[in-house]
């Protein structure tokens, strides 16, 4: 018998050949994320329980074969790929929402639940789950959790670990652990909890989380701002909050990302001489949208806008946001090959890093780049499109690995909300130094001392 | 030459006579803290910067020399104290604001910043740093990131953890590491800076810490609300939250601690006939706190408030809080020794963890109990005092031990803000099971093999 056919064998003793799926067909379909690579695995598992996952895990451990958790597969710094091959364990099917206690402000889910099911499935409580993902609509909690996801409330409302109360953990040898309380305050011995979180697969598996909720604001009101150039648009942002206001969001958009949405809808017009745009959600109770919306108003009346358009009604706001969401997609019209940065650098040095980009791609003039993001807290996606052939790629990783120094240089981080994966571990020593990065392998070690869980991931091996 | 004396000399050699206290005299001034424990540390050394504490902690690690980091030492759980003598840093000759940067939302201060004092100087900047222990106005920065303090406005803006951004830290061998990013997101390698945050200084000592700030709320209103029962106050405490909103304290005081303040101040009576009170702040924009003060009006109304008194001014605000501050060491009129405990639990169990504390109350006539607290995210001061002689004191400590074993049945948790340090190491494992505990051992044996760093807390040894 071939070690796989063990492996086949006994996971259907272990979890039932019903939730297993070994044919190439299926397994290919399992090769790939967000970051398109693609590693067939050896096996998929669809874990029904935490005790099906306790018996795989501690099977692979004994048998020292690489474990995969994957959620939606969204990720884009290739998280969910099976890069040393090995079982994929996809949770797509522990998506029970478990319980929401509204008194509490809490949610406790499995691990496959979509990002914008869990919103929805609150909303009807009058809560609301802060982190937004721009996947939200596909992403699973289990993913985000691992991943730390952002979005576009982070400057206001944080990001993923900042709502995680709870975790149930299947550890590398099977074992389960429960970390954190449902409580919004518990300091009993050191923080596991956040130590899984972002953690990327790479420590434990999560079966259950608890996550934290809070009131949903009784209105949105979302402004599009047209600026002539991307120094304007930085520095009325950076008005805003100067001025005592944190928006629920606060994007922006440069040129290039511009040219490539107009005329994406009918409904949805550019302005001539439009170099930049900035899209603001104010939050909160009613009368304070009010007053902030006018305040902002004025504000970047101020700052040489162009044109404020406000969106009249929900329909108007979704239309605003759809075109936000388009940008990504949009970008591949201009080549047919991307990469997307996700740097994050202090606010106050956004147009520092936005000119040294433009400088860095002077010497780079074949490549295409896009930059927008989440400019109130720092994290702009920096997108370079390329072709095929004349070493086009091999120049955009150049040109990655001058923006990550640079990020670096000026007190930034190489990722905001994507993650390290596969694909950054490479630039990880950019910004963690030998000695943190000792640290982190020892708890690695200390958790995964074969290495089974996600291997390939966050660090060189 | 004693051990003590070779200490000593060499200690003048690596940071100073100037910066080192032996005398027996000072020395018993740093032999206690907030949990009134006496241990004569062997030296007192006062670090002045970052390569002071490396160079003492290379010599305490080869050594093996206990080290005990302390700011202004007013922990409730002994975190402080040097329980095996040994050396105490005390780190308020460390008390710079290094900067603060308004654009980015950020303040970096070395660990001896007293925590009003940076809530002071960036309220110039119209900024606000939100964690606010009851002992703000003395405790230091770097104690509230060793033991992740709590405080008043935890239920709307977090704990000190959602605001450390990035931590210098020197390691036992000496080594300074630095963990996390000046940015408002990052998902670079595991999060070291959490795992710091909370970890009673067992793990590292902080040199330097960068905060998160926050715009300061434009306005902020404080309503005193006066009940006939408990079971009224806890109600109206979740029907504020039911009606979406969020306050940004939400504080709750149950009749002995009433008894215990009347007649405090003058200006401040309370009616007969109250048997509990609620203490709100509402904080925002001028107009939603307009508004959201008249709703919370409206709901105390129909929750059988007997009155609601509104602080005019600032004049009466403050009046309001120093009462609200003045509990905790008032109880001392009740008798001469008390505890004070920290237990949150889920807000849906509230009142059945103080139905269940007054039934374990019973079985110890003899003692005197009081809650109060922060009853917006859950975490009810449970005090007990009792006098000398007749088993009291035994008394005492069993019925915490009761307390705290019914708060963990309810899901909850056995410090919401005050850490474990020595005071309650005993009482862990009711919380945390084994494998939980021996993961958190395998960290401290990682980054303190020696064990150096503040031995007698968290685990028993």
């Amino acid at each position: 018998m071939t070690e796989t056919t063990n492996l086949l064998d006994a996971m259907t003793r272990l979890i039932g050949k019903e939730n297993m799926l070994s044919s190439i067909e299926d397994r290919i379909c399992y090769a790939c994320d967000g970051s398109k690579q693609r590693h067939i695995p050896d096996v998929v598992l669809r874990p029904q329980s935490t005790q099906h996952v306790s018996n795989i895990l501690r099977y692979a451990n004994t048998h020292v074969i690489p474990v995969y958790p994957r959620g939606a597969g969204s990720g884009l710094t290739g998280g969910a790929v099976p890069a040393q091959g090995g079982i994929v364990l996809d949770f797509t099917q522990m998506n029970q929402i478990l319980e929401i206690v509204p008194e509490d402000l809490t949610a406790t889910v499995e691990p496959g639940v979509v990002t914008q099911t869990l919103q929805n499935e609150v909303a009807k409580y009058n809560l609301f789950y802060p982190p937004d993902p721009a996947s939200a609509a596909f992403s699973t909690i289990g993913g985000n959790v691992a991943e730390c996801s952002g979005g576009i409330t982070g400057l206001k409302y944080g990001v993923t670990r900042d709502y995680i109360l709870t975790l149930e953990v299947v550890l590398a040898d099977g074992s389960i652990i429960h970390t954190g309380r449902k409580t919004l305050k518990s300091v009993t011995g050191y923080d596991l909890t956040r130590l899984f979180v972002g953690s990327e697969g790479t420590l434990g598996v999560f079966t259950q989380i608890t996550v934290k909720l809070l009131p949903l604001p009784e209105k949105i009101e979302t402004l599009l701002i047209f600026f002539k150039t991307s120094e304007d648009a930085v520095k009325c942002a950076n008005q805003v909050i100067s001025n005592n206001l944190l928006p629920r969001t606060l994007e922006f958009i440069d040129k290039s990302s511009i040219d490539c949405i107009k005329g994406y809808k009918q409904e949805f017009q550019i302005p001539e001489g439009v170099s930049s745009i900035l899209l603001i959600d104010i939050d909160g109770k009613e009368e304070s949208v009010k007053t902030e919306t006018a305040l902002i108003e004025k504000i970047v009346n101020e700052n040489h806008a162009l044109n404020v358009v406000s969106a009249k009604n929900v329909k108007e706001r979704d239309t605003l946001w759809e075109v936000r969401r388009a940008i990504s997609p949009a970008l591949y019209n201009i080549a047919p090959f991307k990469i997307n940065e996700d740097i994050c650098v202090p606010r106050s040095k956004i147009l520092e890093i936005l000119q040294r980009i433009n400088d860095i791609h002077k010497r780079y003039p074949s490549l295409k780049v896009a930059n927008f993001g989440h400019i109130g807290d720092g994290n702009i996606h920096v997108n370079i499109m390329y072709d095929e052939g004349n070493n086009q790629q091999l120049s955009a990783e150049n040109m990655v690995e001058e923006i990550l120094r640079n990020t670096v240089e000026l007190g930034g981080t190489i990722s905001g909300e994507h993650g390290i994966g596969n694909v950054k571990s490479k630039y990880l020593s950019f910004e963690v130094p030998p000695q943190e990065l000792q640290i982190m392998k020892g708890i690695k070690y200390l958790l995964d001392p074969k290495g089974i869980l996600n291997p390939g991931k966050i660090f060189l091996q």
